[in-house]
């Protein structure tokens, strides 16, 4: 009988999680009811936000309960086939968790084109992460043409695709990333009109030079000092699209609030949170668009790939060492 | 020839206004020039928003230069005119200082009807707090009937309005208020749901029991750990209106930061801040509304008056000390 890897909580973090706060355990490879696929997992999506369903408490979705597999997106082959929408060998993405195989209902799961782009992309550009840039930049955000964008964890899945979207509506992208090869990726791969090393002296000064005209949309996937110094420079009527605190989400203390908040009071800005599910019933408009433009060559897409389920403790705290450039995908098994 | 008392500002404060961070001078009365009235000062808006103008630095409006009479809209009756649009005797207002006696273009000055409401209304209710009130609650803050408000600063004279529009609109009203005095004069008086004390214990639990059903808007005159915990206590899509931050105008260490912005994430909130000057060109829409208010008795005034232009550097203080109910006004001549 074949068998199923799992990665289970087993402990609520304290700060960055550690090996001790999962379990790695093998058990058989279920079989599908009714209605059902079994789904072979090949790539495992890792994102900033699993730190935060593995806490307790309030947020925009329950935590993952101790104990259960780990909440992850996946892009995975059908086997079996109890559901009439799905065969044998079609590929789909659905949010399975972190193991090798699994059963879903018909509901949860969508068939993906592999022709069209690379599987590892359904879990970046073209899924939770490009779906997020399109809908936070140009939906909450509200960007116009000529505007400046700036956005931070620019070099991730989500900020590259934000400022390649922001070029790309014939405005202005200012990338914040850490570390001179990110910033060159920026500017010289991704097109972006200026990087800045947040490791490399004082920001204020470097974002007022990147932006003469002040920031229209400030795009947060970090929080922090980051956050605070780009409200100081948001032009009037500016945005701050609140997506993510991944300089945050390990705390062991409270959460820097961002000092310079009544900036929205002096711009008459605003600061507002974006949940991609709320956009659920517009995701296609989102993908088909970003597919397109990834078939002219206008959006470029990068997966940093990591293979072994085994890896998926270490690969996952890439995530809040910055040491990923693009969307981090765990790889499972062969395509 | 008569004379002008003025205050003028004449040091940039450290934390609270000091005696002597003002000059009190004697200077004679102005004559008006072609196309300008003289008036004559009867009673003094004296606001929180103040203190941000005698700061240097960038902010909504200019600050007041170091010498100038000090910035503050006024209520006041034409002695000579010069301008086609007022006569002698007529009742203005205007940002024309902290003074006995000033001149002013025809152009910024306002001709108010004595018998629809008292003088000192027109610097509250009907004057920049109340349209405040009104445009940042129905505007920027997008109240809908049915919904919870929740106002800090609620006795104050933009608070106190906040929270009697949202009854008038169908909604609940909650206060938070200094002080069992302040609080009962909003359930009471003014027909609030519920009011808190937030001298009077841990905030959070008492915002849950008077907000059932969470809060929709929040109206924030304080900032601080106030804010803080309203954030915490938003509904989904809730809207946080940034009007002040009255608990931080006086740091001399760094403004609080609210750790708990990413309530704005998990609640797919806003947080937007306010300017009532942006409203210039609809101040009528609101004055007519609630003037009407006020004529059928649903919308009640409050002015807390004090005489004597020389007790403006003490009397300022008050707004700080959160010793008014009201709108604070000081009165430096008879009607």
């Amino acid at each position: 009988m074949a068998t199923n890897h799992q990665f289970k909580l087993a402990a609520r973090p304290v700060g960055m999680p550690k090996r001790s706060d999962w379990d790695y355990v093998e058990v058989p490879v279920p079989q599908p009811n009714d209605g059902e696929a079994l789904v072979r997992v090949i790539y495992v999506s890792l994102d900033p936000a699993m730190r935060g369903w593995m806490n307790e408490g309030r947020s925009y979705i329950r935590p993952v309960e101790l104990g259960a597999v780990m909440r992850a997106g996946v892009v995975g082959q059908v086997m079996e086939s109890k559901a009439e929408a799905f065969a044998t060998g079609d590929y789909v993405t659905g949010n399975l968790g972190v193991q090798e195989f699994a059963t879903a209902a018909a509901r949860h799961l969508v068939k993906i084109d592999r022709t069209s782009a690379a599987l590892p992309t359904y879990l970046g550009t073209l899924g939770m992460p490009g779906i997020t840039a399109y809908f936070g930049l140009l939906d909450v955000g509200e960007m116009e043409v000529g505007q400046t964008v700036v956005v931070s964890g620019a070099a991730g899945a989500v900020g590259s695709v934000v400022g390649q979207i922001a070029k790309i509506h014939g405005g202005r992208a200012v990338g914040i990333a850490g570390g001179p090869e990110k910033c060159r990726y920026l500017v010289e791969e991704l097109g972006f009109d200026a990087a800045i090393d947040y490791k490399a002296g004082e920001l204020s000064t470097r974002l007022r030079e990147a932006c003469p005209d002040r920031i229209n949309v400030y795009f947060d996937n970090v929080g922090g000092e980051i956050l605070n110094t780009c409200l100081m420079g948001l032009a009037l009527h500016g945005r701050v699209v609140i997506c993510g605190a991944v300089s945050q989400y390990n705390n062991t203390s409270a959460v820097a609030g961002p000092s310079n908040y009544l900036s929205l009071l002096v711009n008459r800005a605003r600061m507002e949170g974006l949940v991609v599910f709320d956009y659920a019933e517009r995701y296609a408009e989102a993908v088909q668009t970003m597919a397109q433009w990834i078939g002219e060559g206008r959006l470029k897409t990068r997966e940093e790939i990591v293979e072994g389920i085994e890896t998926f403790p270490d690969t996952l705290l890439r995530l809040f060492k910055g040491e990923n450039t693009g969307k981090l995908v765990l790889k499972v098994a062969d395509e």
